[in-house]
């Protein structure tokens, strides 16, 4: 079996990669380990920036996001009971679509599949080799049988945990664990707000978010070896209720829950994020806490930076963009930590943090919520800052 | 010995309080523990906000100031061997002035004593009573003899090792330390540069800058528990050059070492900043790292708050306004602290930190560098956030 880019993940990176190298006369063969319904429904992100909107629609699959997803102008920063809403709109003309990273899988299969795209799933043992020459492979078994694809180019876009970051011969890693984590609940309630809600409450972090607007997707700041078994539903809303509380009276309205789980705080960076002919995208590289609604545009962002790439690799041999790939890519995922981390240390209490420490995070809130310059800041930041290049070679 | 004011230390902002309560027909005598000519050369600070030089003028002593200052428009950062310029005039409006503090101490008494005005020098012992009631007392040794000055108010301006802080009966005090110092020289060369420069090398940080046209004051980030006497002049001067090295070839102009110094780093705010008649101003409440050049500016400020206080105080009996001084000269405290804070963390080397730290504090720095509204955030804090009220009740 042959292609010219092999793709590890059908992650949403994955899929836009083999969508974007089809719109430029490029092969490539997806290889996932879950089957279709899994990656179909699987809850994650659920933020596009602008720029991440923009290229899905560039890429032929903006029609259902367009009619389902929930377009945002704003998001409101909530500390000391009190609101403050950060304007997208106005301050940057841009603003921030809400669309759940599966809706964004199931359009991009659609458009794949429709167009006789190679997908495979359930795909296990995935091993590459040969990534020093031009001829790399990737081993894997499906249905019970041994399979070898041959490539070009092999795009690792299978996650923290998949198996490609771990041919990098000896990468540099900067890591940062949180001492704290999320809570996420998915409930069937209307938002009890238009936008998202991120809330700094003495006892912890707490995001007020949505997935459609009959399905809110809700975030507690707890310990990082938290028992979910000790968070009942009563508890987990008494929480909201406390932490989303204003003295203007808002009301968080509740509904029945629909999943609930535990995620960890980490921000995370692999770097050089190629070695010969493999390319790591996404999560496979990096890793940012949730706070900034970044993890997925990071993949996507990367993935223009890659598909405009191998579009000059295949359109006139050149070589230097694929060499260039990791330093290009860097620039954007080391703005996208900075501004996790800041978002992640200003909204969370730090159990580890003296007092000092704590005051510094609110009289930062005070000065965004109370100065032009850092609303625009953060509202760069979060609708996206503009990519340095398209994504299409031509 | 009787008064209305009682102002324990001839620093800026006791100085500053005892000219703007003159202005409003308030009486006021300064006790300071040095003489006047150590005091007037004293070198410490030597930046002025835009306010805080605006203050100056109205308060009438900005004659000199205006002579010999010299007015900046903006500021370097230098990284990566890369220079910077943060546009001050073009991004705010407002620029700073370098004028010394011993300087302006040199101005404000030549207009108190000139006026009139009772400062008294090398005072020894002070000691305060009756804070509780409505007529404190400062004790104190002047000449060998023992003195007693009864007032409505007393001001404690007497800085960080002062007496007065120890008068508050339960202070909470948040603080912090940092891993390292500052090692300043004050050297006969004229400045290599028009404007201020902060760099950040792997070296640590450094910072040129000036006090007159002939007179450069330079700083390197060193151990806090570094011995001066491992620093021959030879030393500094190559560790200068090489931590303020371009790419472009920047030349540092070198000359005689007039003066050589450590200081350590350390944020600090005690509140409240009041007792009863006491009110503490400047460096007796509140330290900030001098990165951000905030501490005299920070003095001034709450002097500009006591002075309108005082003022409603002895024009129309208000005691609300003495009673929110705390409150209200707080909020610009925790600013200050705050971009201190940031300015120190982006600019020095935290041996501290880990990789990941390291990388946060440049990509935050590339992000300043790259971004209006960043660059608008660190000039609008560097030059002075508007005063909330004047400082003449009247």
């Amino acid at each position: 079996m042959r292609t010219q880019v092999g793709i590890i993940g059908a992650g949403p990176a994955g899929l836009l990669l083999s969508q974007l190298l089809a719109l430029q006369g490029i092969e490539s063969v997806v290889l996932e380990r879950h089957d279709r319904a899994y990656i179909e429904q699987r809850v994650r992100a659920g933020v596009l920036e602008h720029g991440s909107a923009q290229t899905l629609r560039e890429a032929g699959v903006g029609a259902r996001m367009d009619e389902l997803g929930m377009a945002h102008g704003g998001t409101e920063l909530r500390f000391m009971r009190r609101r403050h809403r950060i304007d997208f709109e106005q301050l940057t003309g841009r603003g921030i679509t809400v669309y759940g990273q599966q809706e964004i899988v199931k359009d991009l299969l659609a458009a794949r599949i429709g167009a006789g795209g190679d997908i495979r799933f359930e795909v296990q043992g995935v091993e590459l080799a040969g990534l020093d020459t031009d001829r790399p492979t990737c081993r894997f078994v499906a249905a019970g049988e041994q399979h070898q694809l041959e490539c070009d180019v092999v795009v690792g876009a299978d996650g923290f945990h998949g198996v490609s970051r771990g041919y990098l011969p000896n990468p540099t890693v900067y890591e940062r664990h949180y001492p704290f984590a999320w809570l996420g609940i998915l409930a069937e309630a209307p938002p009890s707000s238009h936008e998202l809600i991120y809330a700094r409450h003495e006892d912890g972090f707490a995001l007020h978010s949505m997935r459609t607007p009959h399905i809110i997707r809700m975030y507690l700041q707890v310990r990082p070896d938290e028992d979910l078994a000790q968070w009942s539903d009563e508890r987990i809303w008494t929480e909201l209720h406390t932490r989303l509380s204003t003295d203007d009276g808002f009301k968080l309205t509740e509904g029945p829950l629909l999943d609930k789980g535990i995620t960890p705080m980490r921000s995370f960076v692999c770097t050089p994020m190629q070695h010969g002919r493999l390319f790591l995208a996404g999560d496979a590289a990096h890793i940012v806490p949730p706070t900034g609604a970044k993890g997925m545009n990071l993949a996507m962002a990367d993935i223009r930076v890659l598909a405009h790439a191998l579009g000059g690799y295949y359109a006139d041999g050149r070589t230097d963009l694929l060499a260039a790939y990791t330093e290009t890519a860097l620039h954007r995922v080391w703005r996208a930590m900075h501004f996790s981390w800041w978002m992640t240390t200003m909204l969370h209490v730090d159990p580890d943090e003296d007092e000092f420490g704590h005051q510094l995070a609110l009289s930062q809130l005070e000065y965004v919520a109370s100065s032009r310059a850092m609303e625009a800041s953060l509202a760069e930041n979060y609708t996206g800052l503009p990519y340095s290049q398209g994504w299409s070679y031509r």
